[in-house]
């Protein structure tokens, strides 16, 4: 008669987890953190673990993907179990199968919410949340593996004059962080093929570096100029804007430093 | 040389606020408090100055839209000044408003994120956040104000298979949540006259109550049995799902109580 609790650590550091959440562990029989999913540079379990005064658990990808049933499963039977999990819940493919798994075992499941990347890299852009159209992921290329599911999402909300934001891949085994230049020369490559004029130098995007921290670097210009860009330590996130509201102009120019020249052409 | 943060007290209650938050709080000169862009039924901001030992200042929306040179602002260009805001900063058009014009007087401005139903909603649908669509909101209709926008977004959203957030309009000063049967309501008579096979009573739909709460709702079944069911106290958000992955197909069978027929048409 056990619980599977997935509570969502929020952005940056331990200090993004909410009062809820923080409750929520004090009550826990065994807390496991996961922490490959999205990358927290501030984090220190052990200031959390000092916190709440129990010892908290790290999963990596393959104990937790392959062998759930050896540790939070297995201790979700019969104890009250919180799965510490980067951002918010549920928005990785992972903790969704996971939270199925313990529900077809017969564990009951319960979610508290974290801070998303989703709403935050829109909200500290400027941009208006409401006129994000489909968001996406640029995964680590290789030689045999290179979808141009970016490019096609991006010029599809193009279309429809969203903005869209474009995450980039985590490695975290081999602590590799796809840089926002990374993520650019990916969609040019892609643009260097098609010519569809999706994402060339010219083209406006917004760069996110650390969003969360006490020091978030947010810029907005051309492509070109991102890309000389030094945007520091890893998560980093790009938005490509569609049709920009004057507000959002303003916000551009004022919070992400964009010249005017680079918003011309999305008023 | 004053500063103005805006931080997020998530959702639900006043434990919704994070620890960074939280710290935040215990820095500042001044603290005051928007309440009219969420409902969060269970805030209680005595129980939030007992935590920080300060007096916090509501503003309805006349004090902080039109007078805000009075107070917000004129404390910021000599204080540090925090504005707690319901949800995430910044997905509200007045709070991106309010950081331009603390901006034009020289006050520094930052963002301490919090939990927003955005990427909460989809998450506990099971609906996975990386298939919404463009988000929008359903106001409260007049005789001369109805629009269709909210019905070409899911429509927009459909067509290309993705899903589609439906926020619904508050009214905090008389206290009206627009519930998810007048939601469906509103969508309803619109098909009526356009008839364009959006939002009918057949119709795969999800509504969630209360979300961040302990006790949230989640129910996905047909428009016509959503129609029937008690969603209990606000705050209601709907979702319309577009094409569905089996692994979301069987989250909104296990979390939402969906049936099997409700599904088949968008697998």
């Amino acid at each position: 008669l056990g619980t599977l609790t997935f509570v969502g650590l929020g952005l940056h550091s331990e200090r993004g987890i909410t009062l809820a959440g923080l409750d929520r562990l004090k009550r826990a029989d065994v807390i496991y953190v996961e922490t490959y999913t999205n990358l927290m540079p501030g984090l220190k379990l052990s200031k959390l673990e000092a916190l709440i005064g129990k010892k908290i658990t790290k999963l990596n990808r393959e104990n937790l993907e392959e062998f759930c049933e050896q540790n939070v499963l297995k201790d979700a039977k019969k104890l009250d179990v919180v799965l510490l999990v980067p951002g918010d819940p549920m928005t990785a493919t992972t903790h969704i199968d996971l939270r199925l798994r313990a529900q077809r075992i017969g564990v009951k499941t319960e979610v508290i919410h974290g801070v998303s990347i989703i709403s935050a890299a829109s909200g500290i852009s400027g941009l208006q949340v409401y006129k994000f159209g489909k968001t996406v992921t640029i995964p680590f290329p290789s030689d045999i593996y290179k979808p141009e599911t970016p490019y096609d999402v991006i010029k599809e909300n193009w279309v429809r004059g969203l903005h869209s934001l474009v995450l980039l891949d985590i490695n975290a085994e081999v602590k590799r962080y796809m840089t926002i230049k990374e993520g650019l020369d990916y969609l040019l490559s892609i643009e260097d093929e098609r010519r569809e004029n999706v994402v060339t130098l010219k083209k406006l995007a917004v760069g996110v570096a650390r969003v969360g921290s006490s020091k978030p670097t947010v810029r907005a210009d051309s492509v070109q100029r991102i890309l000389e860009l030094n945007f520091g330590k890893p998560p980093h996130t790009l938005i490509f804007p569609g049709k920009l509201h004057f507000m959002e102009a303003e916000a551009l120019k004022k919070f992400a430093f964009a010249p005017q020249e680079a918003l011309s052409d999305y008023l």
